[in-house]
């Protein structure tokens, strides 16, 4: 756990929030779209109540972005090209994949916004916390999946692969806004070390490899 | 005005009420996918609110018929090749397109609902009427379409095109799902003349011409 929990400079904040709130927006549009590939009207419906959910963090975010007196368009800015990128490089071909992404994609997603939470002032950790919640699509998902996969085994190789794909391309994408934005550094620089940061990374593997065991998809 | 709303048989209150859950559904899937075709973050956020108000629509729908004794998913499957087919016939190739599309589709298909309303009994009559309000497409698409026209005026002849091209698809699937069903018929049967169907239709004309004129695609 970091030393402190000291009020992040507003520049930090727009940064963190910006990105988690249009990261929620892609997420609602994507989840949305991607629900005409149910098989059934009751599973698209349950998809797109998953990204009605979504839709409701993004606009408790930009709330909040407001109330502490930041542009919300302009928080949103800067990671408006890697998201976008990230969506464009992982559309999903067919249902299962859609799935995946929603489950895996998002599941990183939140366990780095909730390291990152540590490092925050309460209140924004709680706004993070609350954003961060499972929206159901563990669940759903999980159990889509895993149904699949028992009646088709070999759709498991197929699908085990495009798991990996998701985690390459949000690699790409987050270190590309690494490269270019100083904020998350400034957030972790006076509180942690090196150790720390790779007990951080170490914890979002294990929770990625929980989640692919989770969908038997697991090496 | 019909002579009586009497309460319409299970059967037509699927057809009625399936029909407009499915269609809901598909506003949402449709305008969410198609909010990412904005040019800013403001506007896509702004059409993402339209879709989520039409997913509650969807919600109140299913839960009314659940109410009703009607399984949902039962009651919404002979739509789904319509609207299926209707939405893959008016993929919006930009953003224009795509509030054009909102706006001019929805307001038939609402206007159409409220007309029907008459025909049924008052709860359901309130229903209808709540899930037809105005989410906001109107006002949002006009402002665009005609500050789009105001900046580029040769694009109003495709976008006239585009709404009639709407209107027809519309039509195409409208009768495809009358030929198929006889549920409307049933509806109308006891209670209208020739008279009075004609005027339900000189209705739905005279609003569509109503929002070409305020897109500023009237001829």
């Amino acid at each position: 756990m970091p030393a402190s929990s000291a009020e992040p400079s507003s520049a930090v904040l727009a940064d963190l929030l910006g990105a988690l709130a249009y990261g929620e927006l892609t997420a609602f549009q994507r989840l949305a779209a991607d629900s005409v590939l149910a098989g059934s009207v009751v599973d698209a419906a349950a998809l797109g109540a998953m990204a009605v959910a979504e839709y409701g963090h993004h606009v408790q975010l930009t709330a909040y972005l407001v109330g502490r007196g930041i542009d919300p368009a302009a928080a949103m800015a800067p990671f408006v090209a890697p998201f976008d990128a990230f969506h464009l490089q992982t559309a999903p071909a067919d249902w299962l994949q859609s799935l995946i992404k929603a489950y895996v994609g998002d599941g990183i997603g939140t366990d780095f916004y909730r390291e990152v939470a540590a490092y925050v002032d309460p209140q924004t950790r709680d706004l993070i916390e609350a954003v961060s919640a499972d929206t159901g699509h563990a669940a759903f998902a999980v159990a889509h999946v895993r149904e699949a996969i028992a009646a088709d085994p070999t759709a498991r190789g197929r699908l085990a692969l495009w798991a990996r794909r998701l985690v390459g391309e949000a690699l790409t994408q987050a270190q590309r806004v690494a490269v270019e934005r100083d904020s998350l550094t400034e957030l972790l620089g006076g509180n942690v070390d090196l150790a720390e940061i790779g007990a951080v990374f170490g914890r979002i593997v294990a929770a990625h490899d929980d989640r692919m065991r989770a969908l038997g998809l697991a090496d």
